[in-house]
This record gives C-alpha cells, structure tokens and sequence, in this order.
C-alpha cells in the first residue's frame, strides 16, 4: 500500500513553484506527469468520445465509478472480460471513485449505518447495499490502477457536526477498507491488475478543523500512495473551497500526489495548482459539451448563440485539438442546432482537450518557475469576458 | 455537361466479369474506384461519424441532401462558409440529391404542379417551392462533385397510369434542369465548385416499358456524365427491383457510371453490381446503427440481444474496422444498454465500413472474373442463417 513498498507506484516532484508542483506519478499501466486533469467514462465510456480520441488530445489517466459500474454492467461482469482496461479499451492509467457521492446523492433512497449504506439502484429499485468491504471487492473486480476508499459525503455546506460525523466515519471506513484491500491483494491475484493503490479520502466540508483533523488521522492511519481530497465544489462558495485547499495543503505529505475529486472548471484547476493539487477529474467538460457549452481562453461560450451562424474560426483561436483544427464554429452550430452528434463530439472533445492542455501548460510554467504570473494573466484573461460585456 | 467535354469527369470501365464491372469514375474532387458505397451525410454529417473516420474506413464519396440542407443551415449560408467541402471537411468526391424523394414525401403538405412543387417545411411549417431551376441553384450553392436533377417520385407500387405521368413530368423537367444548369456552369464561376455534373433520373416504377422509355428519352435528351437510377427500394417487392435493374442496365451506356439511389442493404448492393450498378448509397448503415442492428457476413444481428453479454469476439470476426479490431460485443453491448453515444457511433461506423468493404471485395472479384461464384457465395452465407435458425 505504501509508495515505498510498492515499485509499480510512486510519485517525484520534479518542480516546485510556490505551493504549485510537477511530477511524475508511476501507475502500474504507465506514467502520469502531473498536475493532470482526467476525464470521467462514468460508464467505462467518456461520453461521446473514443478512447483513441483521448490519447490523441494527450489524457494519460481516465477515471470511472463503481457505482454505476456495480449496477451495470456489473463489476463481476467487467472482470469476467479482463477488468476495466481490456474492456474500454484504455490502456492508460485508471482511476475508481468508490460511488460514495453518488450513493451519498440518493437522497430519500437509502439508509446511512455505521455498518454500511443501503440504498435503491436509480435504474430499477433493486435493494443494494454498499459496505467498506463490498465497495474494495467492487473496486477490485474492476481493476483500475488506483481505488478511492468508500467515504461518507454530507453536501458542501453541511454544519460542523454533521461535517464531524461524517468525516469520523469516513475515518473509521477508511480502516475497514483498508484491511479488506490488504487481505485482497495478498489472495486475490487473479485480479485484472494484481497490485492496486487505495487512495484514503480527507473530508471535512468547509471546516478548517475538521479538514485538518481528517488529513492527520488519515496520515497517522498509514502511508498512503497518493491522498483524495473529497466533498469540495458540492455547493460551498469557491472561496471556502480554496481555504479548504489551503489548509489541506498544509497536511498532507507532499512526496504524494493529491487528487481534487470532482474538480472541474478551468478556473479551479489553476486555483488548485497553486495550492499543491496534482490530479482533477470532472464530468463538466463532456456534459457542458453535450449541452452546448465550450471552453475558451477568454471565458465561456454555446455554440448555439446566433453570433456564430457564419463564423469561419474554430472554437478557441489559440487550441490545436481535433475540433479547432477543422471545423468553423458555423458548422459545429449548424450540427448542434440539427441535433447531429458529431456536434456533441466536438465540442466534447474540444472541452477535454482545453482541460488537457491548460494542465499541461501549468507543468510547463511550474518548470520554468513562472507559474505565479502564468495563473494570474490566465485567470485575469480568462474572466476578461465578464467585465469586457 | 458531357464526359468527353470535360476532362475533370471521365469514367473508364477496367474490368467486366457478366454484367458487373468495375472502373474509376473521375471528379474534380478525386477519383472513385466503382462499384462504390456511398455513406450519407444528409446534414453535412454522417451521423455519429467524424470525416476522418470515412477516410479511415475507406469511403470515397459521401452524399448530402439539397432539400435538407436548402431547410438548415440554408443552401446560401453553406455557400458563404466555402461550399459543402470546407462546410463538413470532406475533401472527396461528394453527391448531393436534389430532395425530389423527401419532397414528394410530404403527403399532404405539398402541391405538385407542371412548374414545381410547394410544400411546408417539417421542421417550421414554413412555405417553400422547388421547381428544377430553384433546385439546381441550391445544388450550385452547395458544391457538390455531382447533382441530382429534381425529379417526381411517386410510390415503388404505383400503377402505370401515375408512374407515366411521374416519369414523363421528370423527363420535362431534366431538361429544364439541364438550362439552369448549363447556364450557372457558364456564368455562375465563383460557385464553391466551378464544374459539377448534372445526372438524370431513370424513373418508371416497377414497369419495364416506362423504365425503358424513360432511359430512352434521357438518353436522347443528352449525352449525360452518369445516370441515376431513381423510385426503387421505396416499398416494392425484391424480384420488382431486380427485374427494373435489369431493363435498365440494357438501355443505359457503358461507358457511364449508373447510380441506384437510396439501395441499400448488403444483398440489394451485391445483387445491383451484378445488373451493371456502379454507385449506391442509403441512410441504413448510420440508421441501422442508432437502433443496435449491425451487419455480419452470416446475416444482420442485434446488438441488444442477451447472447452477447459477455462475448469478447467482434461483431463479426471477418472485419477489420476500428470497432472490429478493439472492442468486444460485450462491450458495446454495455454501451447500448447504457446509453452510451460511443455505441450508435461504434456499430455505424461497422455498419458503414461493411458496405464500404463488400464493394471493395465486389471489385477485386470482377477483376479476378469470379464475381458469379463469388457472389453467389456471399448471398448464400449471408442468407444462411435464416435458414439455420
């Protein structure tokens, strides 16, 4: 479990620029240079996009959720067809949310224990039940590189007490799921990827106390190959994430990567970096380019606005993805306003590109040892917009 | 307007083998070696595939529609952003219909007189004509390779009487297209593709003295570049369309290429080469996809069937697409049941490739002389499993 013990994971820093850093963090299917940002295949799919187009746009890690894997196609179906990888056809490091958020989400529909949660499926009623235990089996069927621990998630601006509780619990789960992952990689080795890494998971909502007190239990439960950081950007102000990020900065080792789960919009990927965060993963980029939404340096645009209806240019003047390189905003509204899919595709595709390249952008000025003035002249240009209408 | 008198359209048949044959056909946007399959891109966009995708396939040339691009974005704005080549990014060869088809299939929204036809538009009720002139200034504006003058369909099972009056009204109207043409070639240079050919339109229902007569009168009304071959695969019977190809295939020349609009199916393209066809097209592929059904060389199948749950073999394991060479059934079963954009685009991208890939191995069996043996081989598998089931 720990870095050290294990040859098939480790992380270097190599640039540090402020709290902001670079490295390389070693999976078993490969290397990802950090910071990064992973685009989400909830399903074993990255919504509209082929795995070819996300090596060719430079993603290096893709997550995905035992959540909804559990309930289809079935973890113990996935591992029947080789795990995750040989399934989707992602070569590529990968990553598995434990589906606490989710399970956390069915309000009205499940029942919080100490033991465990039980809940209904969203797709048909069934009774399921999600224990530490059973969520590590889940994660161990499905063979990703890297499984997050199973944590209880409270909403982003919960009070201190129900933040309390759920972070204690978290704690204690964390315990419970590390003991079932240790007995599982010790026997299981059959498993799709024999030699996984548990990320533990620092909760806290937006209480710096409880963030800190989270991120020393957690330190003093074990050395961790790399650190979640979880229930952020769930409704809390953006300046109580950025404290929370502060203060977890400040706990955490850093010989390991952190990963920001949930993390999002361009403007919190550079805000994250400046406070140590490695790794980000969102749904955002696909699911604003399903509705219309795309990235620009300059801020936010829908293709369905009018003002494209003849406009030769690409999406974003400055991006060399598959879309920009191609195809006249003109056409990729006209495909949009017709319902066709390729619209969907790429505008997808262009919004994870985006996501890609200012990560890769980043590394690039936390090694020239620029990265204060890079993210304060991105940040300013990019919400230029707001003030410029 | 004829092949000998411009050197950018020549067709030379190189191989004959019965009554099929192969041979290249010339345009100004490259060459297509024939027999050929044609996807569809009604809107400017096969759907759910990306142009680099045809390419990657093999498809040559793509068709798009007049009357639903003249609708959305509008003939004029496509025009504007540099034609339908820059438009959707397909530099090949490419077709556009002239939307008699769609036209006459709005049954009770549409008046058909001597000068053209009025109708209201399915997406806004608004009141549009397409008479023969308008017809080629849209096809103008949209620049494809070759156009389709604008026709009266009627029904595969109408009687003589308005078969007749169809095809004879389509034969007056071909020569008007034929001025409008001639006199947009001479004057209208600026247009996104200076030199197009016209095609007229064999029609006659599934009466062989109307199809003769209507080749007949086509033939005497010009020396075309190529002829299409309209009012089949729209609701008659098999033998009927057979038995028409076989009539026409008598009157037509040689040394043209014959395109049979809208056909089709796998054994309906096999079962036209072997009656002189040279160029096919049909939404089925993409349309087929979108609702799980793909092709195999044993026979169409279901993606949604609960025998592919876990199979790890291809959709069929003769193919050599890109969802043939990666994915399983499994898998993209997975994706169906889920939902996923990722399976409507896999199994149209095999579904097209297959066409795309029979008219390959249709051309090197004509150039080899087996075509009878081999075709007879290739329906009698394809239609085996009907029987073995």
């Amino acid at each position: 479990m720990s870095a050290d013990q294990d040859p098939k994971f480790s992380f270097t820093e190599t640039s540090r620029d402020g709290h902001a850093r670079s490295g390389i963090f070693q999976t078993p299917h490969g290397p990802v240079a950090t910071p990064q940002f992973m685009p989400v295949g909830t399903l074993a799919s990255v919504k509209s996009l082929d795995p070819d187009d996300l090596t060719n746009l430079g993603a290096t890690m893709v997550l995905s959720n035992a959540y909804h894997l559990r309930l289809r196609p079935g973890d113990g179906l996935v591992r029947t067809m080789g795990g995750l990888h040989q399934f989707m056809q992602w070569h590529g490091p990968m990553l598995t949310d434990s589906g606490g958020f989710q399970v956390f989400s069915l309000e009205g529909l499940r029942t919080i224990e100490e033991d465990g949660v039980e809940f209904r499926s969203h797709l048909d009623g069934s009774l399921q039940q999600f224990t530490p235990e059973s969520v590590m089996r889940i994660e161990r069927n499905l063979g990703a590189d890297v499984i997050m621990q199973f944590d209880h998630v409270v909403p982003g601006q919960s009070p201190h007490d129900l933040a309390k509780v759920a972070m204690e619990r978290s704690i204690r789960w964390l315990e419970r799921c590390r003991v079932e992952f240790e007995q599982l990689q010790a026997t299981d080795l059959a498993a799709p990827t024999p030699v996984q890494a548990l990320f533990p998971i620092v909760q806290g909502g937006i209480h710096a106390d409880l963030r800190r007190a989270s991120a020393q239990a957690i330190r003093g439960a074990g050395d961790w190959v790399g650190y979640g950081i979880g229930g952020l950007s769930v409704g809390e102000a953006k300046p109580d994430m950025y404290a929370m990020l502060d203060v977890v900065n400040e706990e955490l080792p850093t010989d390991r990567p952190r990963y920001l789960m949930g993390v999002g919009f361009p403007e919190d990927l550079v805000e994250g970096v400046a406070r140590g965060v490695d790794l980000f993963d969102c749904v955002a980029p696909t699911r604003m380019g399903r509705t219309g939404a795309f990235f620009t340096t300059t801020g936010r645009r829908s293709i369905k606005n009018a003002q494209w209806r003849t406009d030769a240019g690409p999406l974003d003047e400055e991006c060399g993805c598959a879309a920009c390189t191609r195809f006249s905003k003109a056409y990729i509204r006209h495909l949009f306003v017709s319902e066709e899919i390729l619209g969907l595709r790429l505008l997808s595709l262009h919004n994870v590109h985006f996501l890609v390249a200012l990560m890769r952008d980043a590394r690039a000025a936390v090694q020239a040892g620029t990265f204060a003035g890079w993210s304060r002249d991105w940040l300013a240009r990019y919400h230029s917009r707001k003030t410029a209408t």
